[in-house]
């Protein structure tokens, strides 16, 4: 039978983006931000800054060096015994980040195919039947079922299913086989 | 109404990948490939030094200095009067291609939104109502309705709708209105 699939989101997701943005835009800006700090806070709430946001983001090497998420390689390896997995990034406003992320998978998820990366823009076209995401902009569009991964962000988002953590995640896709 | 969408490949549909591909191969290995030379041959059996294809095709600014297809930036303008327009091109193979691709259509398609490009691996994913595309290994498993662009590789294919040029393209798609 063929495999159902699940579009894995990078940022927040598989990276932790939210220590790498707090320690280099504390550093570029003299702030002192911590992941308690911004607890329930939007992006735009928690880095007031847009434009230093904008060029920390853009920076050579921001998204080559996040650090991987607790859990998260074994917790897509035993997913793909049983999913098709595709990681689906919207990357594509900061270029620089491209060739970094596929530079990341390579490195951390070696097991995933490029065939089965996509770095776009908006989700709204992708097909999955799941997605991860810690986004509303991408869940609530997103044409599969989609899975919360709880970030800063979304903690008062409740119209999604959620997961906590990469163990969470594994139990709840490994419960619709 | 919400507009229909379209997702458009890029090398052999929006840039001319193949006069590119000829000129830098013949360079490097001394052939004497031409248009004519290849017409209906697979892309493994027109490159037959594969090694030295992934070469040429991994060397900085190959992409960024493809030549744009002719009618292709007036038609893409003319579409997106009645269609979402999403650029869709299987990247990931090449890293370095990536963010030269965003550079590419940022000159010549500043008029596409970063949400509406898509770099990905497999199109199986791509929920589009058409696709426009030059290989058979996309159209073949696409979800939306797919329409062929002609190329070297895939005249002899009768399978797909077939558009030979832009011109063509336009005519078909706004005749679906």
């Amino acid at each position: 039978m063929k495999k159902k699939t699940i579009a894995i989101d990078m940022d927040g997701v598989l990276a932790d983006f939210e220590s790498q943005l707090i320690d280099h835009y504390n550093t570029a800006y003299g702030t002192s931000l911590t992941k308690e700090s911004i607890q329930g806070l939007s992006e735009e709430e928690a880095f007031k800054e847009r434009d230093l946001l904008f060029k920390v983001l853009n920076k050579d090497n921001f998204f080559r060096t996040l650090p991987v998420m607790q859990d998260a390689v074994e917790s897509v390896r035993e997913l793909q015994k049983n999913f098709e997995i595709f990681i689906v990034s919207a990357a594509t406003e900061f270029p620089v980040s491209l060739a970094e992320k596929v530079a990341w998978l390579g490195e951390y998820f070696p097991f995933i195919k490029w065939e089965n990366i996509v770095l776009c823009g908006s989700k709204r076209i992708i097909n999955t039947d799941y997605m991860i995401d810690d986004h509303c902009k991408n869940l609530d569009y997103c044409i599969g079922k989609p899975i919360m991964f709880t970030a800063f962000h979304n903690v008062n988002q409740t119209h999604h299913l959620r997961v906590n953590n990469w163990k969470e995640a594994v139990a709840v896709l490994n419960e619709t086989l």
